[in-house]
């Protein structure tokens, strides 16, 4: 029994590349995507009272994968059990007991808040932030997040019971005045963001940092790179180098 | 662009028809289902790590809806602006502003509480409740609430600020006697489930209630029927039958 759904979006996101994601959504309040509308849902009446929500609902389809579905009909691979980076990439859990990208239906949810609506040559986006989106993410739905329903106060859950542990990063001073160079010109955040991604640790939680080794992400329309240092027995992240990419488009 | 996915499992829920169920999950507690994994999805492994979670999301297809795609491959209907019972049903908003089952990607997002998992008959069921879920619902996804993440406290909707009013609901002594019998046959907890189900008052709120006319609910496998009382300028429910139905399957 198969059932087939139109993408309404396409994600226009701050992440350029599945590496270095935040695992959730929220953990990075600065990181912000715009939802562009396909035809023929670019209807603004279709969004209208979306003012009154403060967060909203995403399902998306996990696009990158490589057991993930490239061509609609072409049914994905999956794995009954999957080893989630939050227990250390060592653990095994049931794929319906974790958030795993790698699943029947590769569908995602994510919520984030919901920034405004906005019209711009012609095609209608809708502006979110706090996403752990990749850009060109294909979108199913939005809906608005009703607090009553979506907030269950007293759900627990043993193998996600708190946000990941963040760890130091520090900015040197002449890249920090990157950083502020960028933000007068662009009017984004970038040590705000780049702190909240890093802080998040994107390494592999089942490897060692290797200090000689040089990490690096996309990021808006930079290579990020960073070392690690271990420091009173603490990892840190140290940014090294931002360089801008030719070919990324910065948006949002 | 198109995305197709597979249904894992099947719904056995109270709700044996659209009228009257919840308008959303988590207001009628006792309001059990059992959703039945279809091969290869029913492979117990890949639900290790369950017994971790008290609360479960379910992605689920709105199958049962003039404008859902009753087959495969066929494009629904959609409208952009659709009037949500919730206010009365005589207000519109956009249908990305609502949680109306009539929407571009038909895909229905409900979180239940997770009570377990059994096999029967060389089946795998996994038991929820809190449901507002269908009969026959298809279900796409099972995934783990994770609290810090889907708990957003600072969230707020103008729209959907607070849950429904409840009304009164009377089970006169016979009917109650009734009910005790038939939770003494099958451990089901009648009188409470009736209750939940109907102080949330199925009734289209646009419409007037007719203290002549007879409204009825398919439940479990009876038939419920009930009339409108005006007392002090409020409305109350009075239960006046219970029918065992024929052709029902009283499952879960």
């Amino acid at each position: 029994m198969d059932f087939n759904f139109p993408a309404i979006g396409i994600v226009h996101s701050c992440f350029k590349e599945k590496f270095g994601i935040p695992r959730q959504p929220g953990l990075a309040p600065l990181a912000c995507a715009e939802i562009e509308l396909l035809p023929p849902y670019d209807d603004p009446t279709a969004f209208e009272g979306l003012e009154g929500c403060t967060h909203l609902w995403i399902q998306f389809v996990f696009h990158v994968n490589r057991h993930a579905n490239r061509h609609a009909n072409k049914r994905e691979e999956w794995k009954a059990r999957v080893k989630p980076p939050r227990l250390g990439g060592n653990k095994t859990l049931g794929v319906f007991a974790t958030r795993s990208p790698t699943r029947p239906a590769p569908i995602g949810l994510s919520v984030v808040r919901y920034r405004g609506i906005s019209e711009r040559e012609g095609k209608l986006f809708v502006q979110v932030s706090g996403v752990d989106l990749l850009d060109g993410t294909p979108v199913l739905d939005i809906k608005p997040y009703v607090p009553y329903v979506d907030c269950v106060l007293e759900a627990e859950n043993t193998f996600a019971a708190a946000p990941p542990e963040l760890i130091a990063v520090d900015i040197p001073a002449a890249l920090m005045a990157v950083c502020i160079d960028y933000w007068k010109r662009t009017g984004t955040d970038l040590a705000g963001l780049i702190t909240q991604v890093l802080q998040q640790d994107p390494r592999p939680q089942y490897q060692q940092p290797d200090p000689d080794r040089i990490y690096g992400m996309k990021l808006l329309d930079l290579d990020v790179r960073w070392r690690y240092q271990l420091s009173e027995n603490q990892h840190r992240i140290q940014l090294i180098e931002l360089l801008q990419t030719q070919h990324t488009n910065p948006n949002p």
